[in-house]
């Protein structure tokens, strides 16, 4: 392990997490809130320490896969621990667990809150919480490279350790340009939901903090009933912003480049656009007797299913009380995911593609024992090693998850709420069932279960690797 | 498809069903039950339509896979509808597809049930439930294969499709003695645990059902408390016998061979004994609180334990109303399964073990990632096509349970319910919780949801393909 270069990196990631802490800070003095303070103190005491760590560039470039997780599972654990400690220190949540747990749910987008009452925040805080989704949305490095030069050689490692999907695609052969067009796409839309939500309705620090919540897919709400509260406008442009951040960035780029045809024969945005059709129809005709207008319950099922499928973890409604065939087919599109290469969470889509053809290739192995078609997506040949760490994938988030069950048993409480506590903390969902459903906290959970669900929370936004990576003593080996 | 040689096995199939149910005719003799005589008439007409099929043999000998995969699927499809006439004409069980659900539950060693008063149905519905386990449990074509010459060539792939396990062992060169060493070895733990349940108190009957169910690791008991009634070296000495049933008939080969180091080589069986163990401690230290004695809590978390992870079912209290972290571990251990080459259902300790195995290789191939170590097991390298079919079978599993789920989900019960009910059936265990606890039955489901269970129940004794491929066209195409 090359110590020195993952220790420039973190430097870097310390200084600019630090410098987005005055954001918060200017939010005080808009307000006029005393909460800005520590935003204050802490930012320029991070810029500080940070750029005494990049002061020179370490002599020693090697950086291979193994310093390019640690790199970036170390620099998500860091962002958790430094951006918690304004929100502790200006007492919005005066226990430091519970910060960490807030600041660890905010950064990986999961949106589950130890908070039984979000009003009583300041603007300070909730503005931090909201924004550590912007930054977690698109992952702290993808920004990095796209505004300034690394050391030459990591930036694909980086890149594979931090985004979401089974296949790291480069846009344009630059990497540096790539990371520079998702940055632009992603602000742009973000701009945009921006603008539509001040103009329905909210005011502008609604709308601000509900679109950058957005567009990490994150789900802080900065009030107790989520976006319940908003008109039916406001809700149908969230639930589409949702949809459309949990779209694959590759169909934004392609958009771009005016390549329309070629949107189209993605096939995972087909599947999940599909799934979110069906679900949404399956969902409206099971609840709309339960209302008492046919566009109130297809407005709360669209936005639920948008809300889950891209793990966002907004509600309009306690979904707790939908009867359970609609709980089933929430849990499922929520263990689904959203695409690849986009800000939601989940296994996702191009996983289960993957995993659908595994299975029929095997199936059809019993048949033509003979057979040698290979896996394919996209209308191309996916490469064997890819279909094996797919089909790994799933085990090993099955292996993590049953371990964080059996982890969280220890409370007392009962069985959905043990298990889709879990699964809403590792999917990066952030609501779960139960005691943790739309309208409950996870405040009750003892100190040692809120450092489980931190970990899933982590290890579910880098896919796995890069938090489970830092706990094998191998990796710590010279090379 | 060979239709000709798969109609001619199914023959003998219904053959040997048919001559099985003279006993249950006996024991309505015995006990002068009216409820005998429906099995004498099917018993009797059963024979000879199933002798009229097996009269010549085909001309046409190809058998493939393909043929080995329908035979068996179908042969189990037949088995439930043909053992499922009796019950529902003796009006035992007078709905036809409550018999035939009773009767796959049986076959598949599940013993899921929708009585709700088990001890209103005659000795002989009772003797016949159980003896479907015993059927069940080894299966029908190893006991086939032990007594008959069949046709050439194609034992291996019958095999291939009714063993448990990823991979088919042969105990000795010829498949023919293995399948009579098998049997052997059934037969003589079935005599041994029927005598020491009559010498500690049972009575013959009770010993003969309870000792046939737990061959098959079934679960059907004659009583509503299930074992709960009967004395504590009973409970103990039934605990025990699930626990060697759930082990890899390869040890007690081993054994007879006097090979007793290679025994201690098997990893699977040290793995599944380090299970037992560690999970009747936990679930002791975390239940004792709840009894007088201290000896009663550890009888039952034994027993339980036992139960579960050899998906038998047996129950001896509601764990129904054990704390979460109890009831966790059970569903652990019961999706893990017992040894592969045993009566026991579950995914299967040893395809655990290469799971891991293949996970450990993936996270190293980040470390080292030219290194090209192969997945091994008692000391062999495993086979890479083995490991990759060992993980489709896992996600095969996964689909095949959320589908199931979706599908159940139709009827309005609670969450836990639905989820456990169908884990009871695919891993072929019986009582889920809540509603289909161990004091509790699968009656209430509309008859959709029971053919679900009675699909999952028989994909998951026969490990999915047999039954998953019926269902596929391409099947059915000529060669």
């Amino acid at each position: 392990m090359n110590i020195a270069i993952v220790g420039y990196n973190l430097g870097w990631v310390l200084t600019f997490e630090s410098g987005f802490m005055l954001l918060p800070a200017l939010v005080g003095l808009i307000y006029g809130e005393k909460e800005g303070w520590p935003y204050l103190i802490v930012g320029i005491a991070g810029l500080l320490i940070g750029l005494l760590f990049v002061r020179k560039k370490p002599k020693n470039k090697q950086f291979y896969t193994k310093e390019g997780f640690a790199t970036v599972g170390l620099a998500w654990i860091l962002m958790s621990i430094i951006g918690a400690i304004p929100l502790c220190v200006s007492k919005d949540i005066p226990n430091y667990i519970d910060a960490l747990f807030e600041t660890a749910s905010g950064l990986s987008t999961t949106g589950a809150s130890i908070l039984r009452d979000v009003e009583a925040i300041s603007h300070v805080g909730l503005f931090w919480r909201s924004f550590t989704h912007f930054i977690g949305g698109m992952g702290i490095f993808v920004f990095l490279l796209a505004i300034m030069p690394m050391v030459g050689g990591l930036n694909m490692h980086l890149l594979r350790a931090e985004s979401p999907g089974p296949v790291v695609g480069k846009l344009v052969p630059k990497m540096k340009d790539s990371s520079q067009i998702l940055y632009l796409i992603y602000i742009f839309l973000t701009v945009l939901e921006f603008i539509l939500l001040w103009i329905f309705g909210m005011n502008p620090f609604e709308a601000l903090c509900t679109s950058i919540a957005t567009a990490g897919t994150g789900g802080f709400g900065i009030y107790g009933d989520s976006i319940g509260g908003f008109n039916t406008a406001l809700k149908w442009i969230v639930a589409i912003f949702m949809i459309l951040f949990g779209i694959n960035f590759n169909a934004y780029f392609l958009l771009l480049a005016r390549k329309f045809k070629d949107i189209f024969k993605i096939d995972e945005i087909k599947v999940y656009l599909s799934m979110i059709l069906i679900s949404v129809v399956a969902i409206t005709i099971n609840i709309f007797k339960m209302y008492e207008h046919f566009g109130d319950a297809l407005t709360d099922a669209f936005f639920q299913v948008a809300s889950l499928v891209t793990s966002t973890g907004f509600a309009t409604t306690d979904f707790n009380q939908w009867p359970t065939f609609s709980k089933t087919v929430l849990i499922l599109i929520m263990i689904c995911g959203a695409c690849a290469g986009s800000t939601g969470g989940g296994i996702k889509v191009s996983r289960f593609i993957i995993m659908f053809k595994a299975i029929i290739q095997e199936i059809n192995l019993f048949i033509h024992p003979r057979s040698v078609k290979s896996v394919e997506m996209d209308g191309k040949a996916v490469d064997k090693t890819v279909v094996r760490s797919v089909c790994v994938y799933f085990l090993l988030f099955g292996v993590i998850y049953f371990v964080s069950v059996f982890l969280i048993s220890f409370n007392k409480f009962d069985m959905v709420t043990t298990f889709t506590s879990v699964l809403a903390t590792i999917n990066n969902m952030g609501p779960g069932l139960e005691m943790v459903g739309p309208a409950g906290s996870f405040a009750d959970f003892n100190w040692f279960s809120k450092l489980v669900f931190i970990f899933d929370m982590l290890a579910g936004r880098l896919e796995l690797y890069p938090i489970l990576l830092l706990i094998l003593p191998a990796m710590w080996k010279k090379h």
